[in-house]
């Protein structure tokens, strides 16, 4: 379907529509020059590989790590439109957020070290020293003609940043920006989609976002650190679900 | 009312009626040892002075300045239920946010210097060198068992601190602090009315908040400046009317 409507689509659009697709996704990026891990036939048979579902998956749902080629056949026959990717092997995952308004301006907020747990986004902090990100943002952001924030997640491989995924969005890693810098990732959002010049993205203070994931913190204990930004979301608790986070960010740094 | 009531009213509850009556508020503030203008038969007929009605007005309204007993005399019979003030010679216009918590905590916001035209707040710069509040704030707080933020409105009279008027709630003179402190005076109330531990009053650079009064401006050229941070209340313009305010924080200072 996208195909017949491809050449009326907002380059956005395109990246909206690629990022809900690993294949796509991956595509995107390999066509910007983006390095990406392996994929499908690029990976071995025998080596070690997840197998993911191409569409729907998250915080680590829908994915199969495999060890050996029998594994792998069983996770391709049981998971729907699957996709195999290679291993990377890289030191730490990192992400960028930035924006790109309408006028074509672009502001990267700084490196974000980030530790998943499970597959889900544990802590991120901000800023980190680390290979610069700006030419692989501005490349995407450009050539997309994208407007509005986007969050791609690399790793970071001895230096060289292989591209993950991409959120075409304000993305929990960014979170730590409400507090920690100067414009939060969700003022920036709709200064760039409502054509309003793009805020400071500088950071204050050195940063760091830790997720409450399954069950609710001692509330008390939490607001009774000095600096600690506390956001809960309403939700439900339940095990492995995303309930709000916690920000510190150390001012002196 | 009030009388036949008091002994069951919560301390809180007796500075909320108070502030909406400047004569209460006054005797309020003398009884915790709280320096005020002079006001009613303390004022002398040919002093200058302003006769303001007690209860409803604000930015300003509801106010006549007089310089002779006639205008005086008139202002009287004009304005419903009118208290007579005496002229304070301030340097200048300061206020104290402040916070005491379910458990007798306390913590005050910086000092702030306020800068009124026709009545109406135009700018609140924090924080500033100037007496330290904290002894009148704690004498409030504590002698009421007031629980939640207050904003108490001074003169500076050289060095010496005298109560215009105090506000039981977050205040406008304390907007700086959504960006310029550690924790915003709305989350200080919410945390002080829930029975949790206060946060930190620390400010983060310096502000200038600046009251979007009447019109709106050029939404463009606010955003363009760098660190400005635009509030807008979502109300029709009118004349006198605050429509939002501007926050810029310093943060190298």
């Amino acid at each position: 379907v996208l195909e017949r409507f491809r050449d009326r689509l907002s380059p956005r659009v395109e990246a909206v529509v690629a990022s809900a697709d690993r294949l796509a996704e991956k595509r995107l990026l390999r066509s910007l020059g983006i390095p990406t891990a392996l994929f499908d036939d690029e990976v071995s048979l025998d080596a070690p590989c997840i197998v993911k579902t191409r569409r729907g998956g998250y915080d680590g749902r829908g994915q199969i790590r495999c060890t050996t080629s029998a594994e792998r056949l069983a996770a391709v026959a049981e998971l729907p439109d699957p996709i195999v990717e290679g291993l990377v092997p890289f030191d730490r995952e990192v992400s960028v957020i930035a924006a790109r308004s309408a006028d074509g301006d672009i502001v990267a907020y700084p490196l974000v070290e980030n530790v998943h747990v499970d597959g889900i986004l544990r802590t991120s902090v901000a800023p980190v020293d680390g290979p610069d990100p700006t030419g692989l943002v501005t490349t995407f952001l450009d050539r997309l003609g994208y407007v509005g924030v986007v969050a791609i997640e690399l790793f970071d491989v001895g230096g060289e940043l292989v591209a993950n995924e991409f959120a075409p969005r304000v993305h929990n890693s960014g979170h730590w920006t409400i507090e920690g810098a100067v414009t939060s990732q969700f003022e920036q959002h709709v200064r760039a989609v409502c054509g309003l010049p793009l805020g400071d993205a500088s950071p204050i203070g050195r940063s760091t976002m830790t997720n409450i994931i399954g069950e609710l913190p001692d509330m008390r204990a939490v607001l009774a650190e000095p600096g600690a930004h506390l956001h809960l979301y309403g939700k439900e608790p339940r095990a492995g679900r995303k309930l709000g986070h916690i920000t510190h960010v150390r001012r002196d740094g």
